[in-house]
């Protein structure tokens, strides 16, 4: 049987960036993912990349390409019942964020673990992981795998990541061993659309209003990414065109600001859920981004946290395998743990100021303006605020 | 019947300070009080006086024993888990906060508005209040009131102030009339004791743990009031010494710090509600503090938003009487709204942060922890806190 150090179960932005970072020392790893390199790079997914996910590409050469393209945001816009009010992310807190989609982040990435001459192996089910209990260098963990060619092959593995997705079947072996699934379901979701127009204005525009939220979101010159509150069930058949156009200008509009329309060529509803994995790890098992955790795309969290995950674990990795440290390793969860339920903190905490909760009373409402205004209202309010959106520096260990 | 420019219904925070106000500019005022000067005066009550409550007192000349007697804070704690973080609340605002009991603020008051001679009827019940609509110039009120002899008697007045706290009749005028009372009700009270001790320290703790909340405040150098989160139907016969203690102790004792104990002198369940009126008036009469909005004790606004709402009402009740221009009164609603509406979140913020809801889900417990973490960890979080606890500057208009 071939072996690896490194297992890394999933091409998402967890897995993709850990490879790299264990390249980086010289750590070899073999990264499995049942898609295909054209889905993986093709399914447009939206992303915010804070300052600390930013440092971290530049710094590990990868971010050319984001460097080049992305736009690189100083501010955003809130709106209270079409009045924007300005928060200026740069002046506040010396950062700043760059709207880059996740598929992006991922084919540069892929990219470079090709140039790298990784191990990536699209289109390759892992059908099973076993034996990763016990000490590395008596017990090595099998994955058994089939690959593009539809032959059951199997690799021994000192540690196995599980960084693949929401739907991760390997949390179950966390939580069947007395581990705990904390969730939380909103009451809305996003009714997001992909629309052939020139850019509403460069910054994003965060909109609140009696009739629900909407986002004013950009993705190039000519392709902007737009988001309207909706109810969870709702199906792309519910929202014609005339609608979404009707309700973007009730919400987004402000003196100045017309929400730019065009040719609409992707609809799509995105569910809005949080949920945390404790403990992230079982013997030589480790699950990493949205297979451990997820959060609701208020405030573009998701992608950062998973950095954040194996910012972690990459070091502690490497301190386990060169130096048959396991320190760090065994603290993974813990170390990892707080600023995720910061990060979960941070987008209940936006996405409760800013939606209507369909049939919310006058209280609730009220509530939540006076709620907005007293964050606007102050600089330290405003701060808080901006801190938490571009983000909190990257956990930094030693390797 | 006799006349008076304006009656007042109330000789709480409210009544008793736009009397005083008033009686500044010249304007002649009458207050009526249900209850006995001993029961107002008797009637224990937390206080917590906001920087511009402070700034009025001293401003007009009822701030000399406050300034003696009362403790001048220049910080708070927040315990999590009995681990302590200060807020240093003058550090971050430039401003203080006293801790002054609101029968000691209403003992001031009544004081000063009988050196000043002015009308102050205790033990005195208003029966009706008519004829409050139209213009002053042409039209009187009519208050019919019973007097501590039991005699029934008569009183125009241009102007009536429904002062008279939260279970005003007064309000049902102006919801019959088309206003809106929003209400919010809260999963939790406080149990409140007095207690013979030693301070247990010089400033407030507010603690949290997954017990509940607790409050250790001061009343004096050996009498201390202290709260217990409870069910707001627990009745004080639910809670011996022992109990007590034992809660204490364990929510909100710290390294170093131990509650201190001594003789429970006094319990009391105080229920958490929040509610607002809107509008505040209706024709020539006026709602004030806790007649038009009541506050949850977490916070401790509502005497401070009793004291900002006269603050607008003074100024405004002048110039339509000395002046005849009615410009201010009638945006009373619209000045004093947005203030009830940011304190009523700060209260509901700080109680949803610091209070557990019984059952809550491991999810709603470790994002409020992350919550509070995210809040103490930053300065700019600190600070947003801070500027809300140590309150806003009143509102200022010209006389």
């Amino acid at each position: 049987m071939n072996h690896v150090p490194v297992a890394i179960i999933g091409a998402g932005p967890a897995g993709l960036t850990l490879a790299h970072l264990l390249h980086l020392q010289g750590i070899e790893s073999v990264v499995f993912e049942s898609r295909s390199r054209r889905d993986v790079e093709e399914t447009v997914r939206a992303g915010i990349l804070e300052q600390g996910t930013l440092n971290l590409m530049r710094e590990t050469g990868v971010g050319e390409r984001m460097e080049r393209e992305a736009d690189h945001d100083e501010a955003i816009d809130i709106a209270i019942n079409n009045e924007n009010i300005r928060i200026p992310l740069t002046e506040l807190t010396g950062h700043k964020v760059a709207i880059y989609p996740q598929h992006e982040y991922l084919k540069d990435f892929i990219a470079k673990r090709i140039e790298d001459g990784g191990e990536l192996l699209f289109e390759t089910t892992v059908d099973s992981v076993e034996d990763f209990e016990g000490d590395a260098r008596e017990n090595k963990a099998r994955i058994t795998y089939t690959g593009v060619d539809g032959a059951t092959q199997q690799l021994a593995a000192d540690y196995v990541i599980a960084a693949d997705g929401s739907n991760s079947p390997y949390r179950k072996i966390i939580t069947d061993g007395g581990g705990i699934r904390a969730r939380h379901e909103y009451p809305y979701a996003w009714f997001g659309i992909l629309v052939e127009a020139p850019k509403t204005q460069k910054e994003l525009i965060y909109a609140t209003h009696p009739e629900g939220f909407a986002l004013i979101s950009t993705r190039t010159d000519t392709v902007q990414r737009y988001y309207l509150q909706c109810n969870p069930d709702d199906t792309p058949e519910m929202w014609s065109d005339d609608r979404i156009w009707e309700q973007l200008h009730l919400r987004a509009d402000s003196p100045g600001i017309t929400v730019s329309e065009g040719r609409i060529f992707d609809k799509a509803v995105l569910r809005f859920r949080s949920a945390v994995t404790e403990p992230m790890q079982k013997g030589r098992l480790f699950l990493a981004g949205d297979a451990a955790h997820t959060v609701p795309p208020t405030g573009a969290k998701g992608l950062n946290l998973a950095v954040a995950d194996v910012s972690v674990l990459a070091p502690a990795l490497t301190r386990a395998i060169k130096r048959n440290d396991t320190g760090l390793l065994d603290d993974y969860t813990r170390l990892a743990v707080p600023r995720i339920w910061k990060a979960q903190h941070f987008s209940y905490w936006m996405s409760s100021m800013l939606h209507a909760v369909p049939g919310e009373d006058h209280f609730a409402t009220q509530r939540r303006f006076a709620e907005l205004r007293s964050v606007l209202e102050s600089e330290a309010g405003q701060r808080y605020l901006a801190e938490q959106y571009v983000g909190r520096d990257l956990p930094r260990f030693d390797y």
